[in-house]
Formats: structure tokens, sequence, C-alpha cells
């Protein structure tokens, strides 16, 4: 029996059990009132001096916040109950009476604080909350494409080159030599379209980031959808099917989360294909009349993600960047060969990039070319090069960041709430 | 437009478009046999002379394998083809022709080359088969979760100290300081029980293990499920339908992939609950009644295992072993301090262990004096700790190997096969 089900209606006047932990208690008169989570859910349950034995009327008494108990009674509807529902004890047995002074109490701490006591932050409801949406995203990343004809194909986290740049590279001690750990799955999906057609990979990705900026983790997860014959079009169209998607399911089955999280939908229900769209120049330009210093050919930064996102109050498509900002892999722009056929999603109300994407060369000669231009080492690319050997294709693929993806959705001004564990440049405990 | 559908009959006598690979090719006559692998299936189509243009008929012929094109035909049943259906093409479009001598031919290869051409080798209708098994059993493990409400609950892969002895650690230099790869997520999903109840993560576990064996990666994937107030008895219950669940789903999606790979499926039909059982001091008895020179107290090698697991028709759990050969966290047998409540489910036909769980000490001072014993650096474990301190339930979880479910279910010789890109202590390329 969980209190899911009790919230859901499905218990009313029955007699429960519930497995948990204590939240909050106050007493008043000869009622105690105990609010309990058990994973599912919180709820009150009141414990009636004159309806128990004295033994557990006093055991109650003696609960601390956090302390693990099993209870026994009946669901009552009450109106003035938070979620309409409480649970009016029979029986009350502790399992483990906690440590007094919880270290997380109601005054405001410090984000150092909360982070060195990750282990016990994430009980609290808005940490809950948070984690809930997460979970669903993941699994609605998974669904879309599952249900679309994508395989699965785990790319490796221990490789022998970089994807995305050196500077940002954990290097791995192994067995005498070196590995590094993976920036992306990329390369690796794109060798699983030949035998698989549509394929994703899901997994960890670090970069050593040397920025402490609230959007960026050193450890994140990405999910990585590669597909042989689409065409940067058509990789566009599934982005938008599939943020939508993800959207949508998070409105319908984390309502009572968001509501946690006081978060406002209705920008939320604006993500609806088609997407808005801006060319990288444009976007300078926009940027420029607005005052920013940056010039044609540099990459766009947070600041500039932040502004162009304002901008929309969909997710908007800021596509074909200069070939020299973006990766070696992508496709040129058949109309201006100074551009490639890349997009980076960013989420509105100011949250900039949570996908990048491309079409890729599938062209042997450019690809060698372009591994040249980049001063990457070959020999550690023939296998890469392999793909363009035999039965190339053209072929587009993006990664959409999760911790991202759900900073925007839960509307947070910090990444580090959206994953239980976050890593950063100063942290990696607990 | 897919090769699966034609192959399950949705589009006989329709025109079809198909993009794919080539596969192999013959002539005879004046027809031209291509089979073409899409991703979704492989399918035999047929060019005549007599009803193609003549430059589509030259182009066919120049084809060599993995040559990637776009074909447009009529799909015809036909009891000779494979599959019991074939395309009659109308229109042939070469995408990219393959060069010349495709590395992997029809001749027998060491695995060494093709471990080192691994990007290609996945091609291979073998490979495919057993990644497509693999990519359905991680989906069946998800399924099974989120079915009885679990929260996914990713644990970080770069870690502050050891879960499985430090022998097998991966060491990674981290801004100065260092860190370690994880060798499970098991800590990490018990703090978060307590906000979730029933819990589990999903991700690749690193271990630096020199031993050469073919049950052994330097890099898997772990499911390891982890849920509050479930007793050692509960479980194992779970573990039993889990695995049922997982086969059963895999013989019913995986039909054609477990022809691909001739397994005779009769032995996996067997696995239904209850499992066998049997504790580790019969196991001990059995080995020494068969010859093997093992002492009670010592740990289950391999050849152990593979004895036990020859013994049983179904999966085995073996019960109950030393404490001082299994991990600290564990809880102690009630009815034997010697003994700890843990289990190894071992898979039948000689498979071995492919899960390994227990019910966790859930007493303060109990786990603080087996840290002491286990020569534990307290300090590292203060975060661990203060999840009994705080409410502190009894608990129990287990981690399932992606890999070795597979290699089992696919009755492989080796677990190399069982992943895209299998890293050992002699590899980490491609």
């Amino acid at each position: 029996m969980s209190i899911s089900d009790i919230l859901d209606g499905k218990l009313t006047e029955k007699e429960v059990e519930i497995k948990g932990w204590i939240v909050t208690k106050r007493s008043s008169g000869g009622v105690q009132f105990l609010v309990i989570r058990d994973g599912t859910g919180t709820i009150q349950s009141t414990i009636h001096k004159d309806e128990v034995a004295e033994k557990i009327f006093q055991d109650a008494d003696k609960l601390t916040q956090e302390s693990s108990i099993i209870i026994e009674g009946i669901v009552k509807e009450d109106k003035r109950a938070p979620g309409g529902y409480e649970v009016r004890v029979k029986d009350l047995q502790l399992v483990h009476l906690a440590a007094q002074e919880y270290p997380i109490g109601k005054k405001e701490h410090g984000v150092d604080f909360l982070m060195g006591v990750r282990q016990l932050w994430i009980r609290s409801p808005r940490q809950i909350a948070i984690l809930k949406v997460r979970a669903e995203v993941i699994k609605a990343c998974k669904d879309f494409l599952d249900e679309r004809g994508f395989t699965l194909t785990d790319s490796p986290i221990l490789t022998p080159s970089a994807v995305e740049g050196v500077a940002t590279l954990f290097e791995v001690p192994y067995f005498g030599d070196k590995a590094f750990l993976t920036q992306s799955g990329q390369l690796y999906v794109e060798a699983a379209i030949a035998a698989f057609g549509k394929v994703y990979c899901f997994g960890p990705t670090f970069r050593a980031e040397r920025s402490k900026t609230s959007r960026h983790l050193t450890e994140f997860w990405m999910v990585e959808p590669e597909m042989a014959f689409f065409t940067f079009e058509d990789n566009l169209k599934l982005q938008e099917e599939m943020v939508t998607y993800i959207v949508k399911r998070t409105l319908e089955k984390r309502k009572r989360e968001l509501e946690v999280l006081k978060r406002d939908v209705r920008p939320l229900k604006k993500a609806e294909p088609p997407f808005d769209r801006i060319s990288y120049t444009e976007a300078i330009e926009m940027l420029q009349k607005a005052g920013y210093r940056i010039e044609w050919g540099e990459d766009l930064g947070a600041p500039h993600e932040k502004f162009v996102s304002l901008k929309f109050e969909k997710p908007v498509f800021v596509h074909r960047y200069p070939t020299k900002v973006r990766a070696f892999y992508m496709q040129p722009d058949p109309d201006d060969p100074k551009l490639v056929l890349c997009a980076d999603l960013m989420a509105p109300e100011g949250y900039g990039e949570i996908i990048g994407g491309s079409e890729r060369i599938h062209d042997l000669k450019l690809l060698e070319q372009r591994i040249e231009e980049f001063g990457l080492p070959k020999e550690a690319y023939e296998w890469y090069l392999d793909l363009r050997r035999y039965g190339s294709v053209p072929h587009s693929g993006f990664g959409l960041g999760i911790e991202r993806t759900v900073m925007w959705i839960c509307k947070l001004k910090h990444i580090r709430e959206t994953i239980p564990f976050p890593r950063t440049m100063k942290r990696v405990y607990p």
C-alpha cells in the first residue's frame, strides 16, 4: 500500500499500513499530527489520545524528524488535510528513532552545506520533485525513441580519443597506457547506424570544465540519437517532436511535482512544433544591435544564448554556425561552405542550449581534410573513417542534455539540483 | 518503409522504397540477387535484366559488399526467398560504392582482428542479433521496474571511494585531487530509498580486472534496484520475477534474433519462479564431493560457479556466504552470525553469476564495526553512515549484470560480444 494510492482516492475508508519517514510533527490538544513520506507521496496522519493505547501516544510524542515508522490506520477524506486525505492511526511501530537535530532544518542553509549532505538533502520535497521530473524526462526520451524503432546501442565510456576538444578531457591511467572519459557517444552511434538504421546511446558523459557556471557539471547524462539517411531537416523535425513529447509527458505525469516547484506551466505548454528558427548570422546581428560586442565567426557564449532564448516564446533553433567554431565532423552547408549544417536548440525563458545536433560529413575525402585542418591525430580516427569507406550514407543526429532539459522544465536557477549526486570542479563527495 | 514491415507481411504487392546496405550479391542468368539490410531486417531483392533500364542492371553488377543503396520495387511473397518475401526492383540508386575488399570476409577471422574492426563487425548478422537482444534485455529491466513503481536515480560515476575493493579501482586525476570510477552504484541508491522508497540506477560500472577470463570486461553495465523495507526473502522474490520477465520478453520479442544465433530456447523456458536454492555451505559440500579442492570460508571462483550452475535446470540462488568473503555492508544471518544474508543468482547451462544481492546492514553500530573490521577509511563513509543515523530502515537490493545476462540468454562463449564496444585490459580501441 502506498501513499500515492491514498492520494488517488483508491483507499478511502480502508485500513492501510504505511511504512515511511516523519517529515514534520505537531500536537494540538489530544491529537498528534504526523506528516509521513513513503517515497510515493506525503500524507498527514493523526493520532487521537482517546483512540490508541497509551504507549503509542507516548511513542509518537518522542518521534524526531526523519524517524522511520510503520503505521496502521483508516483512510479518511478530509478537506482540511493537505492532499485531501488523512490516515487516522490505530497502531504505530517505531522502526528507527532518528538522531536529534536533523542536519537540514527549517532555516536557510548555504549551498555548500547542502551539497555536502546531498545524501539527506535529496529527501526534501523540492529535491524529490526535481528528481521525479528527471526520471520522467529520461523515461520520455527512451519511450519516444523506442516507439519509433530506434535501437539502444551503448557507446563506451573509456575511449581512445577526444570528440569535443582536448581541453576538457579527463585522462584515466589504463594498465600502463591511458584512456579518456567520453565527452560524447556520437562517433560510436555513427558506427551503429549501419547495423540498426536508427540508434541512440544514453549514458554519462564527462567534461573537465573549469568554468564554474550555473549550467555546467563535470559529469552529465546525454541521450544521443543518430539516424541513417536523415537530412538536416529530418533531424530538426525529430528534435521538435521529441522535445514536445518530453514536455507533454512531464506536464501530464508530474503535475504534482511541478506544483511543488511552483512552476508556471503556461510557457511549457507553448512548446509545440514548429519551433522557432534563426540562423547564426541573424543571431549575431540581433546581438550586435542589442549592444553585445560579438563578431561574426565567434561562438555564442552563455549570455548570448540567454539573450536569444529570451526573444522567443518557444524553443528556438540557432542554425548554420561557422565551420571553424563547430566540431570537425559536421556537413558543410551546400549554399555556403563557410557554414555547417548544425543547429543548437535553445530552451526559452533564458535557458539556452539543451540540444546540439548536425548532419555529419559522409564523404571520406572531406572528412580526412577536416581532421587535418582541425589538427587531429588521424590514426586515432581510422576506425571512424572506415564508416566512410564502407557504405557511407548521409546521416544526422543530436545530443540532448538531460540536466539542462530538467533545469528548464523545472525552471531552476542552478543545474546542480537536477542530478542525484552532482559533480563539479570542486565536488566529488558524497 | 522498413524491411521488418515487409517481413511482417504488411506490404505484400505494395511498392516500397528501401534504403540500406548490400549484404551479399550473386547473379544467375538475367537476374541479380541482392540481399539488403536496412537496420530493421534483411531481405532478398531481385533485378531482372528485362525489367529495368540497362544502366540500373550495370550499376547493380558493380556493387560491392556493404555498398549503400536505395531501391524501389514491388514486394512479392516468395516461399523460396529467405524470410518468405522479396522485392522485385524497379529502380536502384547507388549512394556509396564501398571500397573493394571489405575487411570482414567469409573466411574465419581471429578475435583480435575482429575486435580491432568492431566498428564494422557489429554489422554482421550474428552481432546484430546479439546487440538486439541486449537492447531488449535493457528495456525489459527498465519496464519491469518502472511498472512496479521504482524511480530511476542515477548514481555518480566519479566517486570518492571504493565499493567493491580497492584492487580493481580505476583512479582519475581530478583537478589536482583524485576520484575513482564507480564499481557499483549501490551506496547511492541506498541513500535514494529514503526519498523514493523503491529505486534503481542503471549505468556503466568499472573494474580494473587483470583477469583475462571470458566473463570479465573492465567496463560493464549494471541495473541496481534498492528497496526500503524489503527483507532478504522479498529481495529474492523480486529477482525471480525480474529474471523471468526479462527471459520471457526476449523469447517473445527477439525470436528471429535467437534463431539467427541458433539458440535452443528450451532451457530458457524453464526460468520460472520459484528458482532453485542452495546455501553456500551446501555448495561447498557439493564441490568437495565432486573433488574440488575448496574449503569452507573461501569464495567461489568461476569454475565452482560453473559446476554449481550445471547441476540445476533453472537459475539457482547460492545464498548465505561467510561474512569474510562478502562486502562490508551485508546484514548478518540472524541464525548464524558467521554468515550474511546475501545471494548470488547463477544462470544455468554453466553460466554462473548474473546477480549479486543482499539485505544491507541498517544498524549504525554494526555498520561502523564492519567498516573498522574491513579496514576501510571511516571518513569516506560518513555520508553513508548518515543513512543509519536518520531514519534507518531494513532494506535490500541487488545488481544484475547486463552483459552476463545477455551472454547467457544468447548462449555465448565470450562476454565481449554482448556490448557494442567492449573494453578489456588489452583493448580500449576503437
